[in-house]
This record gives C-alpha cells, sequence and structure tokens, in this order.
C-alpha cells in the first residue's frame, strides 16, 4: 500500500478503505508517513469529505493510536461531558458536582483555553494548591470515593489527533467536519467514560456560527460515538453572547460557586440542569427526565452539589477557604465600570469580542506558551434582553494592565442597545440522541 | 504574509495575488516553507484551479526562481520545441536539423526518459563519443555556427519546479492544469528561446488522454508564454499509436537517420514537415506556409538536413561514421517477429503498452536511476490502417534479456486486428496559435 495512492483514491471523490485509513494513522503516528503526504490528504479530506463509515474508522484508529483510558476499576457509571468551547463557559465547574452529588461518575479529562474561549483546567489553577494533574490511581481512587474528578489529560492519549492538529492548524485543514468531530471523539473516547454528552454551542463566540454547522457537527459526532458502542447525545446550545455573567477565571469560579449555592445566572442554571439531567438518565440514575431535574435542582438547595465541588477541591489539594469565602480571591487592580449611551434594551452582546477582549485584559492566552492573570476578566451586568437606563452598567472589566482604553473601546462595541423590546433567546436549541 | 492564510484562500476557491504567488515561491525555494504547506496549497489548487492571470504569474515567479539562459549572443531567431511527451517521439532529431538546414537557430535542452516515454538526450547517447553536456560557451559557439545544439539541462535552471515536481508526484497533486502549464513552460521560458512550438500530444501513450484535455493544455501553454512576451503555438497531435515505427533508443536514432535521407514514416515526415514550417514562420525565415513546406521537403531530398544532423554530432564528439553507417549500431541478441493472429486491418496499436514493453525490454527507465540498453525496443511493421495477412509480422522484437514470453504476450495484445477497413488518423488534429 502506498500513501500516495490512498491521496489519489481520496482526491478522485472515492471513499476510503478501513486498512487504508489504517495504513495512514498508524503511518503517521510511527513517522514512516511524512507530513507533506498528510497534508495532502487532509486538504483532499477537505474538498472531498468522508461518509460516515470513513469517519467512524478514522476515529476508531486514532483513538487507538496510543493509550486508551480504563476506568473498569471505578464502579458505576461513568458519564463525560464535552463543550466545543465558548466565552464563560465555566459549566464542567457547576455539571461536576451536580451529576456526582446525584450517583453518576465523572471522571474527566479537561483542556486549557487558548484564544478567545477559557479552558476548565486555567479555572481550577485560580484556586491556590489545586493540582490538576494526580496519578492514575489518585484518580480512580477519588472518583470511587466521592463520584469526581477533573484533571488535565495525559500525555500518551491519542498522539495522531496531537499530530494531526498540530499539522492542520498550519496548512488551512482546520475546518473540515470528519477531522472536527474525529479529532474531538477520539479524545473523548479515549477517556473511557461509558457515556458522553457533547454541549455544541453555536453563534459568534463559537467554533461553529451557525445552527446548521453546529447540528451537522453534533450529528456526525452523536453517530460516531453510538458507532463505537458509546451512549452519545449532544445538546446545541447559544454562544451568541457570553454564558452567564462572568468571563475570566478566577471570577468565573466565583460565579461557579454561587451557581451551585442555588444563586446562578438564568442561562448557566437552566443549561446545566438540563444537561445534568440527561446525564443522569444516561447514567441510569433516572428515567423520567422532569425527576432528574428536580432531584439536581434539589442539590442546589439542599447544599450537596456545593459540598461536592469541595470535596474534590480538597482531594485535589485545593485550598477550600477560598470556595467557602470567595472574597478571598484577589481582585484585579483596576476594576472599571461599561456604561450604556442610551436607554433601551440589550439586543447584542459579542461573545466573541467579549472573549478576545478577556483575553487581552489577561485572562487567556494568544498563544500556548502565555501566562494567565487569574483576577482578570469582565463581569456583564446586562444580558440579552435586558432593560438598561442611560449610563447604566453594562458590564464590570477587571485587570492588571495599565493601558486598557482600546480595551474598553471593544467592549462597549460588543454591546448593542436600541429601543425595541427583545426576547431572549433560549439557551438550548435542540437535543439530539 | 502567513503561508497559511494563502492556502486557506486557495482552499476557500479565491484568486492568490501576485505577492501571495511570489511570497510562496521564494519561500519554498529559500527553504523557509516548509513541504507539508506547499503539499496543502497544491491540493487546494488541483480542486480549486487558478485564472489565467494566477497561472501566468505563477509561470513567471517559478521562471525567475532560478537561473534564465541568455541566448542574445546567438545571432538570429532562436525557435524551440516541446513535445508533452510520447513513445517513438525521436522528432527532436528530425525537426532540428529541418529547421537549422533552413535557417532558424535551435539551442534547444532536452531530457532523459522516464517511465513508458523516451527521451532525446538518451536517444543522443546511443550514438559513441555524443556529449550532451557542453560549456555554455560552446554550446552558444555551435548554435552560431551551424544553427543547432540540444544539450541537457542545466542544474540551475528553474529550481522551484525541481521541489515542486518531487512534491507532486509523492502527493497525488500531478494532474493539475495550472500545475501542468506552469512546470512545463517555466523551463521552456527559462531557456531562453525567442518563440516555442509546443507538441501536446494526446491519446493512449500520452499524459493527456483525450484531444479536449490535451486542448485545454494547450491553450493554457499558449495563453501563457504570449503573456510573457514569447511567440508561443502548439499542434495536438495523436499518440494513441507510437509516432513512426521504431520503439527504443538506438532504433530511433536510424529512423531519424532514414527520415532525414528522405526515406522516413509517413507519420513522422508530415508531423516534422508540419510543426518545421510552423517554426520557420515563428523564425520569420517564411511567411507562406507552404513555401516552408516545400523548402523543407527540399532539404531532405538535396541531403541539407542530414549534413546538418551529421554537423550536430560532430560538434558535440558523436561518431559520425555511426550516422553513415547506421548498420554500426550493435543490434540485440534477440530479435523476434511478432505475428498476427489472422488477416484484417489493424484497428489498434496501444501506444501505451508498446512504450511499457519496451521499457521491460530494457529501453528505458522505471526509475529515474536505471540504466538503459540502447539496443532494446520494438520496430512496427504494421501501422493503423494497414492490411495484414495471417501470420504476417506485426511487429520485431529487440531485447538483451533472455526470459520476454510476458512482454511479449503484452506487445501481440496491443495490436488489434480486424476485418473492417480502418481510416488512418490524421498526426496533426489542430494547430493552435
Amino acid at each position: 500500500m502506498r500513501m500516495v495512492d490512498i491521496i489519489i483514491k481520496k482526491r478522485d471523490g472515492h471513499a476510503l478503505s478501513k486498512e487504508e485509513i489504517h495504513f495512514f494513522i498508524k503511518g503517521y503516528v510511527d513517522g514512516s508517513i511524512p507530513d507533506y503526504q498528510v497534508s495532502a490528504l487532509l486538504m483532499a479530506i477537505l474538498d472531498h469529505d468522508m461518509n460516515m463509515e470513513e469517519i467512524v474508522t478514522l476515529t476508531d484508529e486514532m483513538l487507538h493510536s496510543g493509550d486508551v483510558m480504563d476506568l473498569s476499576a471505578i464502579k458505576g457509571h461513568k458519564v463525560d461531558k464535552h463543550s466545543t468551547g465558548g466565552v464563560g463557559d465555566k459549566t464542567s465547574l457547576v455539571l461536576g458536582p451536580l451529576v456526582a452529588s446525584r450517583g453518576a461518575k465523572l471522571a474527566k479529562m479537561s483542556g486549557r483555553g487558548l484564544g478567545h474561549t477559557g479552558g476548565t483546567l486555567d479555572k481550577m489553577e485560580s484556586i491556590p494548591g489545586m493540582r490538576i494533574s494526580v496519578s492514575n490511581e489518585h484518580f480512580i481512587r477519588q472518583v470511587n470515593e466521592i463520584g469526581i474528578a477533573i484533571v488535565g489529560q495525559t500525555g500518551l492519549l491519542v498522539p495522531a489527533d496531537k499530530k494531526l492538529y498540530a499539522l492542520r492548524d498550519v496548512t488551512g485543514t482546520v475546518e473540515s467536519l470528519p477531522l472536527i468531530a474525529s479529532s474531538i471523539m477520539s479524545k473523548k473516547l479515549a477517556s473511557g467514560s461509558d457515556s458522553i454528552l457533547l454541549d455544541v454551542k453555536f453563534g459568534k463566540g463559537a467554533f461553529m456560527k451557525t445552527l446548521d454547522d453546529a447540528r451537522k457537527l453534533a450529528r456526525t459526532m452523536v453517530s460516531i460515538g453510538n458507532n463505537l458502542g458509546r451512549d452519545t447525545r449532544a445538546i446545541l446550545t447559544d454562544m451568541d453572547q457570553p454564558l452567564g455573567h462572568a468571563v475570566g477565571n478566577a471570577l468565573e469560579v466565583k460565579e461557579a460557586i454561587d451557581t451551585l449555592k442555588g444563586h446562578g445566572p438564568k442561562d448557566l442554571v437552566e443549561l446545566c440542569l438540563e444537561a445534568g439531567a440527561i446525564m443522569l438518565e444516561q447514567a441510569g440514575v433516572y428515567n423520567n427526565h422532569d425527576e432528574a431535574i428536580n432531584a439536581l435542582k434539589e442539590s442546589l438547595e439542599n447544599g450537596d452539589a456545593f459540598n461536592k465541588l469541595k470535596e474534590m477541591i480538597e482531594w485535589q489539594g485545593g485550598d477550600v477557604s477560598y470556595i467557602e469565602h470567595p472574597e478571598k480571591f484577589p481582585l484585579a487592580k483596576h476594576i472599571v465600570e461599561v456604561k450604556a449611551d442610551k436607554a433601551g434594551y440589550v439586543r447584542r452582546i459579542d461573545a466573541l469580542m467579549i472573549g478576545e477582549s478577556a483575553m487581552r485584559l489577561g485572562a487567556g492566552r494568544a498563544k500556548i506558551e502565555d501566562t494567565i492573570d487569574m483576577s482578570a476578566g469582565i463581569v456583564l451586568n446586562k444580558k440579552i434582553g435586558d432593560k438598561v437606563k442611560k449610563d447604566e452598567t453594562l458590564c464590570y472589566v477587571h485587570t492588571n494592565i495599565d493601558e486598557f482604553d482600546d480595551i474598553l473601546k471593544d467592549i462597549k462595541e460588543a454591546f448593542i442597545v436600541d429601543e425595541n423590546e427583545v426576547k431572549v433567546p433560549p439557551i438550548i436549541h435542540e437535543y439530539i440522541k
């Protein structure tokens, strides 16, 4: 078998066989197939697509290109959820403790933030002492004991994706549905949970800009997961405006704490309850959606979910006093209000611009080697649909940098206020299973 | 400027600017742009094509990626011709002396054979002593003195094409019209002649399988040449069956000698007269086509063309006694007849199969490092349209290898004989200028 023939086959619009996909992934990982042949194939895949059988095979080959987590030592049903990334997306920090408080097991590997989207690991590290790298034994014992652990990915999962992703990034081949779907799903499947809930975001601040594109990606990933023997479902959620109010690491942790104490913003609470109910159904804890929702609401009210967060932080070495007294989180040197020029209703809050502005304020990374200012970020005072008076505060800007007039200008421009009443968009648009 | 943005632009179907094409070619040649980005761009070009402006720019940038031959020291109009490659294509060896005998200057750089097609340099080297590598001074003096030189390409012309061609070969990106056309034309233009005649072959034994594809390629190359200031024309010629009778190096040289002595096969003579007349018109030697044809016929009859071949061979160190006494060329150990199974008319002679069989008999290279047996090859005794009796000889097989039954079988299968009379196809189908 020759790689050039595989490239030509795809270039001519034909489907690749299982053997060809195996040859390509194995050869790329072991170094016998060079980057320049793989990039040509990736471009041909981008142009000529793959059918579902090819995508499933590709995912399966990538998944088995390295280690696969064995979570069999964890008793009970292991659930996992994955978000395609957004602005202000602290969902894992709320949803994890919530579902764990009701008996599902969450043995989760998360990622770091890059560009305008944040990452759960960075947010967790705003808590002093918090370790996101633990031994495999500790990881399994922790989930068996308290039902939840959120850690960084070990280095040996899906090496094919690491190589492919780095290559796609510099060869204009990121935006291919089969490549996106297989990349996400190979990592999720290699993480070893029994079921997966995908939170596929769409809109200004998401990777997928339209509901249509998000739906296509979600359906493809759900098919991959189910074809490879895992109960996989997806929700399509709005990312036109940031999720909740807080954008930025410590600021988001504080909002997660508030939410687990029962005082969360409406969209975040709704997302966590709906997603949590689906995960509890996947875990077989509840068969009835409303029952699951009510149970989760109870966990918020009686403190079970909040206590679960504290347990997790304790097990991973974090200082729990920060969770009990969030006022301990250091505040940024500057906290500045952005005010409305005129009265009206908030029609839009550009999530991409808010995310990028937060990054520039110090809350995120433009490049992988950048460091993060945990206290920096933006806290929205108004969301889409809210009524505002002239000079009322739209949001608070937190930063330790001293010159940020340009950023303030962009943040202000992210808000569009006009006279007409605005209907609040739903957070969850579709449920795919 | 970033290469990834150039890839994305082409991938999204947009035309590249002059600056972007310059950046890509310059960066690839100087090593600042890696193979894996270039192969992705090549695949995007294959899929999304280039407009004429892009193709002209690409050719121009490739042409200037290395040395450009300066032939200004040669007095008179320098003509060049290029064949896209075929089986039995000894045209240069006949056409060169022909047009030189009538006052056009031919300062030609030729190539070697690979796969089923032969190369002029290999054929010339079947003449003992013949040098295809001469100094630049010698090259220019020779053309000034006798009007003709055919030599190998110097190493410094169009390095961009060398790198690109090697990459295309292993990344499934050979079959792209803009890439094929710019590759051929950048080399021809860098060779420095004033006008170019392209012999674009189509059919079984050619790179372009159909007249339509050949026409597209020819029109593109003619546009490139004329846009870059050279009088460029093209003829579309038949390569369904081999050209002339002989296929194989010394065998083809002998046929070229016969042709220059006025005893050539009909198709080869016709091609050389027509192409030669066009080249003499390009050179401004004649303005009337029939006049040019008649002058060339006279050169064949009075020995001028034959003498020009001898002069060239003498100037390049070859043993002219072989030209005067072609029986001196050593014959292969085995000369075997392939006979007709039945009487009828020759309907087809598969040029690809003949070319590949000749290669396997020792006449060509499967890989660039293979050596060639100058005496090996195939001599057709019948061409398309010829009447054959049962057991009459279709062709003679010359070889020094001892086991060639499989090859004989293939050669026999290349001939299709049936009862119906067959119209002889014309050799030149179209003339594009």
